[in-house]
C-alpha cells in the first residue's frame, strides 16, 4: 500500500482497473446519453438520392445554356415529381420535369431552376436564365456518405446523433451497459433524510450527492445505506456492494482516528489496498482498494472533500467503465475573478464556476471553501489547481483548471 | 399574421404564451434535473451544532492560554464524545473532553486541540500550546444557516443540491411538472426508421432529433408519427397533439410550395397564426400559431434548418414552460477559429463548437452548413450570429454567439 501519493498516481492506479463494460443492444428511443459500443458505418447515403432543394423545374443544363431575357428557351414538361415519388421518365434533350422540394432529380437532368425564375403554361416552361450543371441540386450523400463511419465507439449519443441514426435505419443501437456503482456512507453520527435529527447527529448527504453525480454521467447508482463505525458493518456493506455492482464507493472512515476503520475493512474482505491519502486539499483522506478486479473507493466523510475527490478520481474511472472515449476532464486555462486570500502550503483545488467575459475565461470562486461546505459545490463546474507553496492569489491570476460535471 | 419578422420578435411572441406548468411533489431520489417549484428555506443549521473537525480534546481556551512547551497545562478529561453521540457533561474550568471528528462540542468548551499536539495519560491530557476561542471548531450553520433560502424556485436540481436537500430533511421536493411536447413530421417522402427505403423516400429524422432535445432539457416528448402532405392529415395530428400536450411541434410543410399546407391547417383547427417566416438563415421557413393558449410551432423539414430554429425559438419556450429561471441561451463573445468564406446577405446563424485556447473562447465551425446537413449539429453547442450584409469572415473575427444544448 502506498501512502501520500499524488493525484496523478492515484488516478493512474484506478484507471488501470477501470474496464469498459460489455456491449448490449438498446432501442433508438432509449439511446439518448448512452455510450456507443461500436463504430457505426452508414449503409446508405443521406440523402439517398440527388434531390431538389426548391420547388422548380429540372432539365439538362446544356439545353438552357443560351437562355437570356431576350432569347428565352422553352422546354416541354413531361412529368411532375412531388417529394416522396420516384421519377417515372428519363429527361431527354428539350424535356424537363416539374419538381417539388425534396423530390429526387430525374435521370438525365442536371439543373434545377426555381419556379419564381420561370414562366410556365400548360405543358411548357420558359426559362430566361440557365445555370451550370449541378446547380440547385443537393447531391446524394451530402450529409452522410455511404460506407463512412458516421458515429464512433465511445461517444455519448446526442439528439442530432439520434436523428442521424434514424435517417440511416438504425432502430437498435449497440451501447455499453451502464456501470453499476454501489454507494454507502459510514459514521455513527449519520441519519437518513426522512429521520428526525437526534442530538449529535447529522443527516447523510454524501450518498445522495454521489447518487446524483452517478446518474448524471449515465451510470446506475445502487444505494446500500448507512454503516456504523465498526469494521464488520463496513465490510458487510462492501461485500453486498461487490455482489451487485462494478464498483463500491464509501464515504467516511478514511482519516487517522480510532473510528476510521475503512482501511481495516479492506483486508478483512480480501481486497488489496492500492493507496491511502492523496497529497492535496481538500480530500486528502481517501483510500482505494481492489477485489476481484473491482474498485473500492473510500472518500472523506466531509461533504466537500468527498465530492472534490470523487470528481477528480471517481468520475474519470466511472466514465472509462461506461465506455466513454473522453473520460478525462477537459483542462482549461482560466483567470481568477476574485482575490483568493489563503496560503496554500499543500496543493489545493479551488471550487468555482466558469464564466465568460469579453471572449475570455474566468473562475468565479464559489464562496466558502471549507471541507464541509457542500453548498460550495452547487453551481461549481471548475476545480482550479493551485500548486503547493502558493501565497495569496490576486484576481487576474492565471490558473489551470478542470471542467467538471456541475 | 405577421410575416418575415425578426428572430427577437418571434421569440417574444412565443414567450408570451409559454407559461410555467403547475407544481407537483417528487421524491428526492427522482429529483435530479427537475426544476424546483418553490423557494426552499432551511429549517435547521448545517451542521446542526458546533462540531470538531479533528480528533482531539475540547476545553476552555482561557484554561490553556498560558501553556508553553516549558510550562504545559494539564486538564482533567471528564468524558469521550464520539461522532453521533451527544455530550453528557458541561465543561468547567480545568476540565475537558476527548472529542472525535464530527462530534458536537460540549457546552462550556470553546477550543479544540488535535491529539497529535497533546500528551494524554489516563484521565488527564497535557497541552503545550493553547489557542484562541473558537479555534478548530466548525460553527453550526457553516454550510447552510437556518432560515435562509438555500434553493431558489426555477433552478435545475443538481447532485450537490440533492445532497443539501438530504441534509436538511427534504424527502419530497416541489417541482414543476415536465411540459409535454407533442412532435410530428409531415411529408409524403418520409418513412420511419424501421422501414426499408423505397425510391424517392427518406427516413424521418426530425422527430427523433427533437425527441432527444426535448428529453435532454427535462420535458416529455410525445411522438405523434408522420403526416402526409394533406391539410386534413396535418390538422388531425395537431388536434391529437393539443389533446395530450402543452405544445405541438411539427416539421415540414411551412415553405411556399403547393404542398406546404401547415399554414392552412392552423385556421382549420381554429388556431390563430402568430407569424410565418423569420428573417434569418437557416430556418427562415417557420410558422407558429396558438390555440387555447397552447403553442403550435412549425419548423422547416430540412433537418439542420429545423434544429437551428428549434434551438433559438423552441428551447427557450419549453424551458420557460418547464419553470426554468434561466430560459434564455447564454450569449458569449467568441473568435472564429477558421475562415468562413460565404457572403451573408441575410442574417445567418453559423453552427459550431465552443473551444478554449489560452484562456480565450473560439468557435470551431462544424463543417458543411447546408440546410439539410444534420451531421453539422452533432457536437455543435454554439450558434454564432452573423449580421445581414456581412462578407466572408477571416479567422479571429469576433462574433456574438448563443450557447446551446449540444
Amino acid at each position: 500500500m502506498k501512502t501520500n501519493i499524488s493525484l496523478e498516481e492515484a488516478l493512474e492506479q484506478l484507471l488501470a482497473y477501470s474496464h469498459p463494460t460489455e456491449v448490449e443492444m438498446c432501442p433508438l428511443n432509449d439511446a439518448l446519453g448512452r455510450i456507443l459500443g461500436e463504430d457505426l458505418t452508414a449503409q446508405e447515403n443521406i440523402p439517398p438520392f440527388d434531390r431538389s432543394p426548391y420547388d422548380g423545374f429540372a432539365f439538362r443544363a446544356a439545353d438552357t445554356a443560351t437562355a437570356t431575357k431576350e432569347h428565352p428557351v422553352t422546354i416541354e414538361v413531361i412529368e411532375e415529381i412531388p417529394a416522396g415519388h420516384a421519377p417515372q421518365h428519363k429527361i431527354r434533350a428539350g424535356q424537363g420535369a416539374k419538381i417539388l422540394t425534396g423530390a429526387a432529380i430525374p435521370e438525365g437532368a442536371d439543373l434545377v431552376v426555381p419556379f419564381e425564375k420561370t414562366v410556365s403554361k400548360e405543358n411548357y416552361v420558359t426559362v430566361f436564365h440557365g445555370g451550370k450543371s449541378g446547380e440547385n441540386i443537393v447531391p446524394a450523400g451530402e450529409d452522410i456518405r455511404k460506407g463512412t463511419v458516421f458515429a464512433q465507439k465511445g461517444l455519448s449519443i446526442s439528439p442530432p446523433m439520434i436523428g442521424l441514426m434514424a435517417s440511416l435505419g438504425f432502430a437498435n443501437i449497440p451501447v455499453y451497459r451502464k456501470p453499476r456503482i454501489a454507494v454507502f456512507s459510514s459514521g455513527d453520527e449519520l441519519m437518513d433524510v426522512s429521520e428526525q435529527l437526534a442530538p449529535g447527529k447529522i443527516r447523510n448527504s454524501n450518498s445522495y450527492t454521489l447518487m446524483g453525480y452517478i446518474k448524471e454521467i449515465g451510470a446506475e447508482p445502487i444505494m446500500l445505506g448507512l454503516a456504523r463505525d465498526r469494521v464488520e458493518d463496513i465490510a458487510d456493506l462492501m461485500r453486498q456492494g461487490l455482489a451487485q455492482a462494478d464498483m463500491v464507493i464509501s464515504t467516511g472512515g478514511v482519516s487517522v482516528g480510532d473510528y476510521d476503520v475503512v482501511k481495516d475493512a479492506y483486508p478483512l474482505i480480501g481486497a488489496e489496498t492500492l493507496y491511502w491519502k492523496v497529497k492535496m486539499k481538500p480530500g486528502s483522506p481517501t483510500a482505494a482498494a481492489v477485489k476481484d478486479g473491482k474498485i473500492l473507493l473510500g472518500l472523506s466523510g466531509n461533504p466537500a472533500s468527498a465530492m472534490v475527490i470523487f470528481q477528480l478520481l471517481g468520475m474519470p474511472s466511472i466514465k472509462k467503465m461506461a465506455g466513454q472515449q473522453n473520460y478525462l476532464h477537459e483542462k482549461l486555462e482560466v483567470a481568477l475573478k476574485q482575490n483568493f486570500h489563503k496560503q496554500s502550503s499543500s496543493r489545493r483545488f479551488l471550487r468555482g464556476r466558469l464564466t465568460f467575459n469579453g471572449g475570455k475565461l474566468f473562475l468565479d470562486i464559489s464562496g466558502e471553501q471549507g471541507n464541509g461546505v457542500l453548498s460550495s459545490m452547487v453551481g461549481s463546474n471548475l476545480l482550479a489547481d493551485i500548486p503547493a507553496g502558493s501565497g495569496p492569489l490576486d484576481s487576474g491570476q492565471k490558473l489551470s483548471a478542470y471542467l467538471i460535471q456541475s
